[in-house]
């Protein structure tokens, strides 16, 4: 489980075993299962979560109380609210595990520890974060720019592991349709 | 214009000041005027700028021939497509000045030579893209959830001394009206 966080962390920077079991009493591991929350909206948000193995959403309820989700975190992603995490504020969002999940958490403070005990791992998050951010730019592109139904074909071109992977109403809930309006785009394509 | 760089630098990590002077070469420093652009749309982008005065724009040219801002950086703001950055490809994004403004860019290449030789600057770069990263999350919510005039009235609210920079087109620009929708808005408020 945590070997997976070591083959993420040498994609991107050298980690050696003997570091790797000095880093790894930092994370708590947390098995969720399908449906369980690890976040939830009006709580403080101390924790940074690296999905080893399943599949995390993070949404909030909008004013007409549907869920809106904004991303999904995979195997090798890292999932929080960064802004309430850095600012040790509440949130308003949730992380829920979409099937059964494993995550390994750490806190703000053990992460700040981690990074001033091995300044390498700086790169690692740098190099994320700057992925991360990345693909928030273009997806706002595609949000503005696209109509709905391109917005679908784009995601399950670009994501089709995942699209299989996610049920329909996810799908729905991440690209902003009713479900019903999904179906109707399925069936014409 | 590179000591608001060093300012900056010093808020986050400690950075001498005859360590400054070995970062300093590292970048290119350009005047834009009102209007000049950094970035093109159809252009590989390898810099990265950092606004050290005046302010930049980011948009793209949506389908319909409309300019759709995605994001603003004033003093103290880097601003890139970091996607395109990072792989050395071509953007879909325009950067251009929204008044005279002094940027430093750096290439990719010798962004990584500068992290490699001044490692304490993972961590600058670290917590910009982590906040910058946080923020868009956040930006997201906005524009899913709240009705035009609410977006309208957050965005007075949190960034009052930008909306009063700011020529009235680029707002709405930025926050999907057109300008008469904008001015209706105004009226009423």
């Amino acid at each position: 489980m945590s070997n997976q966080l070591f083959k993420h962390f040498n994609q991107i920077v050298e980690v050696h075993e003997h570091e790797f079991q000095k880093i790894v009493p930092f994370f708590d591991s947390c098995h969720l299962s399908k449906k369980e929350n690890i976040l939830e909206a009006g709580k403080k948000c101390h924790l940074n979560h690296f999905a080893s193995a399943g599949c995390l959403q993070m949404f909030f309820i909008s004013g007409d109380g549907t869920e809106r989700t904004i991303r999904f975190a995979t195997e090798n992603r890292w999932m929080t609210d960064y802004l309430a995490f850095q600012n040790g504020t509440i949130t308003d969002f949730y992380i829920q595990a979409v099937e059964d999940t494993q995550v390994l958490s750490i806190t703000y403070d053990k992460q700040e520890k981690l990074l001033t005990l091995f300044p390498k791992l700086e790169k690692y998050f740098r190099f994320v974060y700057q992925t991360s951010y990345g693909k928030s730019l273009t997806m706002m592109k595609y949000l503005y720019d696209f109509s709905k139904e391109d917005i679908y074909f784009h995601f399950i071109e670009q994501s089709p592991e995942l699209a299989k992977r996610l049920p329909q109403y996810l799908i729905a809930s991440f690209l902003g349709f009713t479900p019903e309006y999904l179906s109707k785009i399925k069936k014409r394509s």
